[in-house]
């Protein structure tokens, strides 16, 4: 417990907050501060990270559909990457104290249906029906860009005192990269694993298998930046797409071989093939990216080769607060992935940095507070 | 123990076997009789199934290509759905007698890869090197359509006396069936199951599915004559695709919430995604074929839809055993899928009628000798 | 749906409950009748049946005792293997509708503690706090020896119209010998399990294994009526092991090799020591039962023959649902274990029947209404 | 691959070997040196490690007994925790080159078993038998204390030019304690883990569990020198039982909560019943030791917690391919465990000093030729 931080905030009747009124449309406005119930917290939100999948729901509203709803003109606060601290607690809490610093991630499932029980909580089966009991801010409840949020307190991990803030905004990164290892088994130590496309989640990829001991770590993508940045986060090799045939690169490095994981994290209409030539007999592959598109693969190369394939949306399994463990202890630098920083009336900056992908824009985090 | 069989069998020099010369050039021919190793036996083959596999390999050769080899001109036996009498024992057998009737799987992993290790035999990363230990009799080492074979005792399973010969062929085929329920996770009683495809994998996962407990248990296709055969294998409900639409079938049967898994047996250009859309949200679908050529598939209904896909090939973790058990307590009747015999002479035309479907041939039986 | 039910049900405001004061002392008094919230739902209790867990609590109270607390003259109504009708739907359920014939589990994870989003929620870690979510009917909350009691949805499964009362109060029982068999791998056709004890859950581990296809299954126990009743429910073989030695005769069955799985029942004081030897190398051990006190183990066995031992508690993972969908199915015959009946008034008699094993009491059911 | 090595290795006829005669008799004997079969190599051994069950093999024969048969007066050589170099080949292999550094693990399965066939080659079936293809170097064939070893290529494991020889020989110990984390889950970045008894297994789970991510990692036991060691490998607590509860320095140190996974390394009489209490509901204990004879275990606090408590002899699932991945990227200081050094002459010293703790020596290594 950190005795310097107080143990009551001022809360405002009402705070900032961004919302979505048409297609691509924010505005900035002044809503309620929320109230938490049974379970929940109130986040005072000190800094947010922008992922793409925020730009999807800008220009096309929600990747799970809720029977059709979209969030436009709903006064819905995108925003899911974000961190803060806790200043109010709903009934019941005693998980969290007020003034714990807190990272999020997005699911709190319904804890009532099929796969709810079964612990695959992202997969909830009453997704989006808020009086169920789910919950997925920033996707069907509000988000993060704004001063206040409320969390489920299975949704947050402690953020320890020497991690910025900007840092803490990566955590839900790492969880989904981390999650994409353990769906595929989690025992990566001394196994080849191949991650396609230096996204953010790619790279945090890269340094969530180095940490667990993969190797090799092997990088593919386009960006001579990018790569590089993935060195730095452990990759033992880096290929370059545009230089070199990245199955053969990989057949290569590994002696003929061929790997035992892929992480496909690119989304290129020819990545789940290329992946499937990637690794060896037996091999599995996580795709945590995909083409807009159908997309022609080549199903025969994957039955006769034993291939399976893992499907992941978000940071199941409690993969977060793994990933929390490993940025705490320092195992990879996962700083290295953020490049700017804006205010909170500069949303739609951020945003537009992230998706232009201007002066090579990795991770753009809104700081909301001075921390 | 069966007393009355004899503790010896007279073992000629040469045998009758069917040897592949060009593509689709089958020779019946005098063949030296083959030796058992270590942890060998030698089998004289009762009765042997055609499987579309076959076909396959007649035409295109081996589906996991060693090195580039094919079979043609080699002097290769094909056929690997066979049953037998152990009639001579290698070196160290003591897992099987004399006498015993025995039915095969097909993969003799080298047990030295890592692989093997792991007990991925299927996979097994040395598959074709005979040298290295690794047999798939019928793929990569001589197969069934013979009079006698030679089998690791890791690749056979007892078969009760009053089981016939032709049912014992069919071990192998309900084997795959299990096989791709188990790698689904395998505990499927109450859970609902879909098949697609209504070729021998099919119905055999029917049977399996059923006796697992599974419900619904849910099969389409297109001839009705399958599909009410799959009713008598344990369907709860089938849906002929050519009257309805099967995705709508499978979510109306489930009261919307799609099924649990489905089992692939199809091949059609666009199973995989209905599949996707016949489960629900954390779903997983098992691929036993495939479409010869790549489809366009929607990745995106993957990933956002947290859906697993396994591709299988053949009948791994001793699913042979398992499956025989169930045949064996009589849980489905296997007989069904059983339409036509010829004798070891007919193979051509045996193969002629699994081909074209002769007369709705499903599984045509080759019997070499009367049990 | 049942066509012929009301949609509506008379609830009165009061009810007749059995309550605990003392240890040992049961009156039936008049109580609320309880409402329902958010996620759950009234259920009009129908017949439910004595456990001897029940026995256990009105001595010595809950078998997890939550912060000392005991359940004595706290007007706490104990009884958790019960069915009925739901009644009253608390806010934002469909899951089920008014007049829904159901069985229940006993445990409601808390939704937000570690083990239950992992999907282990009989392990919750809030275990006995109402507050945070969780419930244990008839454990930490009020139980079926009254006319109504409050369940949450994800503790309920639908019963069908020709299963009787009598026999979907013995669903919660083969639920916690399915999950024995689950965590043991749950895999089992054609493997050898042994189930030591013919109590309530071994019968039903016999009836649940060989429904599965284990083979050989095999009980033993000591009393000749129940190991009949073992054999009508499906064992292959019984032993009484005031003949037999055990382990000799599971060796003895399974030919020197041992089996594969053993289902723990009986609780007595060397039986975890016979387990292990009745196990192959490699092999499983389920404990479902257990003796009071601390008794010698000899864990070198364990740990020289590589043998996993599986302590559990309940019916987790839906196992409920598994082995109702069983009995719904009529793989095996549970009513064979339901040996008694008695009215509401009378539970201080079931209870007793059941301890005292009167008349060789196995399953004791009170009918609370006619059904 | 090393260019400064030979690719030929002069080989003698004969070499130095100890043997075993009657119980605690070692003599140093000249042997013919052995030939490598099939998937075989013959080891150059340059050094290897005492392990305590080397003592109890010279004192009692094999833990696990083949037939009664007992390894004295057979001319058996001991010793199973060696590394080396590879000097000639056997028929078939190409994994291996002449010259290679490899360590070694213990069990080559026999490859036809039930268990090697699912991976569980550590529970083979047909353990001790020789013929059938089991080998288990130092148990049931001859050992390291030796010049010269036959080792299946699945038992080894290539050592990075930069390892020294001795700590080459610490990587079968660490690979035991990783199959210890693996069987218990194997994905255990931020959750806790204690390591009870630090001895060698013990020391090397501390390094293991912390290099993969655990938190807190807490080491227990008596000896305030070894506990400093577990320190330096990355135990972030250590608790000396001679003055402190363990079980209640554990609750304390996690807050109330309790540990995840307990790696039981003490075999001390109440070591399961403690571990018991130092795991949180649902927790999962690991016994890598035990003690000689029978001792009173709490099982009722087993099933009513729902604790899983896995026996492990050996380290299965390759698991010394993940700790010399482990130790190749330094990821801990294996060293620190290897504390004295002899000659071949002096195998007797060596065992003597691990035996009798003589300056407290952890690891002795037997350096068989300058490195």
């Amino acid at each position: 417990m950190n005795h310097d931080r107080p143990n009551e905030y001022p809360i405002p009747n009402t705070m900032k907050a961004w919302v979505l009124g048409n297609p691509e449309e924010l505005t900035l406005v002044d809503k309620p501060v929320p109230q938490p119930g049974p379970a929940e917290v109130l986040v005072r939100v000190d800094a947010i990270a922008v992922c793409a999948t925020d730009v999807e729901i800008l220009k096309h509203g929600l990747p799970a559909l809720i029977d059709g709803e979209l969030p436009f003109n709903r006064g819905f606060t995108p925003g899911h990457e974000y961190m803060g601290t806790v200043v109010r607690l709903g009934p019941t809490v005693d998980e969290f104290e007020i003034g714990d610093r807190i990272a999020v991630e997005v699911h709190a499932g319904c804890g009532r249906c099929q796969r709810c029980r079964e612990g695959m909580y992202t997969s909830c089966l009453n997704y989006g029906y808020r009086d169920k009991g789910h919950r997925a801010n920033g996707f069907s409840t509000d988000g993060g860009f704004a001063e206040y949020a409320v969390n489920n307190v299975n949704t947050m991990v402690h953020v320890p005192d020497d991690m910025s803030d900007e840092e803490a905004t990566l955590i839900v990164t790492s969880g989904t990269a981390m999650y994409g290892l353990d769906v595929m088994g989690g025992i990566i130590a001394g196994e080849g694993v191949v991650v396609t496309g230096p996204g953010p989640i790619g790279l945090m990829g890269v340094g969530v298998a180095k940490a667990l001991g993969a190797e090799p770590v092997i990088l593919t993508g386009t960006r001579r930046r990018r790569l590089e940045t993935g060195k730095r986060l452990g990759a033992d090799q880096v290929v370059n797409v545009n230089e070199q045939d990245p199955v053969e690169a990989v057949r290569h490095i590994t002696s003929g071989k061929g790997a035992q994981y892929v992480l496909e994290c690119s989304g290129a209409p020819n990545a789940l093939n290329e992946a499937a030539r990637m690794v060896s007999r037996g091999g599995r592959i996580c795709l945590a990216a995909f083409p807009a598109d159908p997309v022609p693969v080549d199903l025969a190369y994957l039955v006769r080769n034993n291939i399976y394939v893992f499907g992941i949306r978000g940071e199941g399994k409690s993969a977060t607060h793994r990933a929390a463990a490993l940025m705490a202890q320092k195992r990879f630098d996962a700083k290295l992935i953020h490049t700017h920083t804006f205010p909170l009336a500069e949303v739609p900056t951020a945003i537009k940095y992230a998706r232009e992908r201007i002066e090579d824009a990795i991770k753009v985090v809104v700081k909301i507070r001075e921390g």
